[in-house]
């Protein structure tokens, strides 16, 4: 069987993660049939992704909480004795200890955990696209059939997702600090928020925004993923804590607070740029538009002209003005070209920043 | 003198905020000139700004550390005795406390905020257009001479920014709740990935980003910061470190994580939609793209012919492909449009998403 190809894929689970997984394997030509425990749902998924009934798929994608792991596995291994599956949970350990009930399971069933979500779930916030070019995680064990492994591989390429090996330790220490931690920390940042008048609210800046967004979160979704892994979660929570007291007691020291803050400066530079692995480097040109439709199109015929790639675009507008700023960030070189380009022909064109 | 117009303004200290109201009141017909206690500085922002010597201002912009500010004004009133004055500090306590060392400058000095910055100060990372769109706070004595308070107005008119006026006192309780508390919640989550393997680090995604972005900003400007509002800020940290704690106390109980989840949603709920005021609802669209030269134009060209507005815009790349995702914030209806045309003429689009 080493030569077993992917092409017919159960996915059990049609909220967010399931759906996307079903829809970028339609589009990679691959047979899909989505299963879920709510007969609406299922329907509305395979409608959703172009499902099919299939019979005797190579993979079974288990793509629901892992609190039902084991009841599903259950009833999936008599469906489909010899075929390999894998989950997608936030937390491993507790995936390691659920399938360890199934001995014949051990050899073909891999945990893993695609980097990638959205603050909104179901299947209508579905997209084909959910892992292109995001991490995914694998926590094979060491006796995993070569087979499977190869067929899981074989699913992350499709979706445009890149394979990490790490252990299952490793993998619920790691994802306590990024993305655990974080998520605790802007909830309860937000539930600060409760009861503060309105007209304070409404000098809300970019930074409380940012703070904050993952707090718009669904607690059915992180609860579960909190209690999962609390184990590597706790110590996290106290030093944050311990640190927060820190802070509390330097409010009258001035040079304790600066070293906190560039600390946490310290700290932050060390998270790689957006696309993975080094940052890269941008300059970015701001210009001011007149905000109505034709502007963005004659900036970005221009950007062709030039043969001038833009890598990433902000527009900010200025409410009861009828101008609107955009910042393109682009190389360094198409920023000079650009920015000289336009000046030329008149845009209202403003320094480059590095 | 009550109808003094605004015609030439000094600005003391060069760093973002001075020299980015110097580059907008330049732009606005203002003569203005720069001064720094440091004579390098002084001269970069003159010349960044186009600055010019000027006898006999309106108006003193006060824009350097509030702890300076004694010092500064005791120098200005001598130089200046009969001009209006304001500061652009963050926190406004502190500073009527100094003013009031001044009982000659109590109706002509009007303490200000102007609600925008960026993680990077300095006088070369200015902008003129800093200020458009934003909220500036001001906190004016009861007595503030009428005339200087038209000047401010008029100041502030001439940036862009709209003029909100409050009380010394909850100006300090509102950004120490929608501002400082972030800062330091950031910086100190920030903090926690000091040592972090390089490998898991790599695994960061956007939550992460989004959540310590700001923790990126200047130690010595938010020491000052956090400093002159500690007695806000204190209790704010105190309920903080008591809601880690209960969360700590929580997480072997799912239903009591559910609930603090819950109320950070319910808490980031209340922040209003980026241009201020009610949130402003869009459709989302998102389309997948050849990531090349020429592509965005044509979008954008499109949504120009079917006069359609793009009210922001996003861009993700997929790394090692030739495919670009840009999902396009754009009304109901105009979503609506704008997707059946572009399916029509063979985009690849994707499902709204409201």
């Amino acid at each position: 069987m080493s030569s077993e190809k992917l092409t017919k894929v159960r996915i059990v689970g049609s909220g967010l993660i399931g759906t996307s997984i079903g829809l970028g394997l339609v589009q990679g030509g691959i047979a899909v049939e989505m299963i879920d425990s709510d007969p609406r749902s299922q329907s509305l998924a395979n409608d959703l992704i172009g499902g099919v009934g299939v019979a005797a798929p190579e993979l079974v994608v288990l793509a629901m909480p892992t609190s039902q792991l084991a009841v599903v596995i259950k009833r999936e291994i008599d469906l489909n004795p010899h075929c390999t599956f894998i989950d997608v949970g936030s937390v491993k350990g507790e995936v390691e200890l659920q399938v360890k009930a199934f001995p014949a399971l051990s050899r073909r069933f891999l945990p893993t955990h695609p980097m990638a979500g959205r603050e909104i779930g179901g299947a209508g916030s579905a997209r084909a696209d959910l892992f292109q070019g995001r991490s995914w995680i694998l926590t094979p064990s060491e006796d995993i059939e070569p087979n499977s492994k190869a067929l899981v591989l074989e699913l992350i390429s499709l979706l445009g997702a890149t394979p990490i090996e790490l252990s299952a330790v490793d993998h619920d220490r790691a994802v306590a600090k990024i993305s655990h931690l974080p998520q605790v920390a802007a909830s309860l940042v937000a539930k600060q928020l409760i009861d503060t008048p309105t007209e304070w609210m409404e000098l809300a800046g970019q930074g409380l925004r940012d703070t904050t967004r993952i707090a718009g979160s669904d607690e059915l979704l992180w609860k579960e993923i909190i209690f999962s892994n609390r184990t590597e979660l706790q110590q996290l929570l106290i030093n944050l804590q311990r640190d927060l007291g820190v802070m509390i007691d330097a409010l009258e020291d001035p040079e304790k607070i600066a070293s906190l803050i560039a600390a946490g400066r310290a700290g932050r530079a060390l998270i790689p740029g957006k696309h993975g692995g080094k940052a890269r480097e941008y300059s970015f040109l701001p210009i001011v538009i007149d905000d109505k439709p034709g502007q963005l199109g004659a900036i970005f015929n221009e950007c062709a002209a030039m043969d001038v790639n833009v890598e990433d675009l902000n527009i900010e507008h200025s409410p009861g003005q009828l101008s609107a700023l955009i910042t393109l960030a682009l190389s360094h070189s198409d920023a000079e070209k650009l920015s000289s380009h336009l000046i030329s022909i008149g845009w209202n064109v403003h320094p480059i920043r590095k």
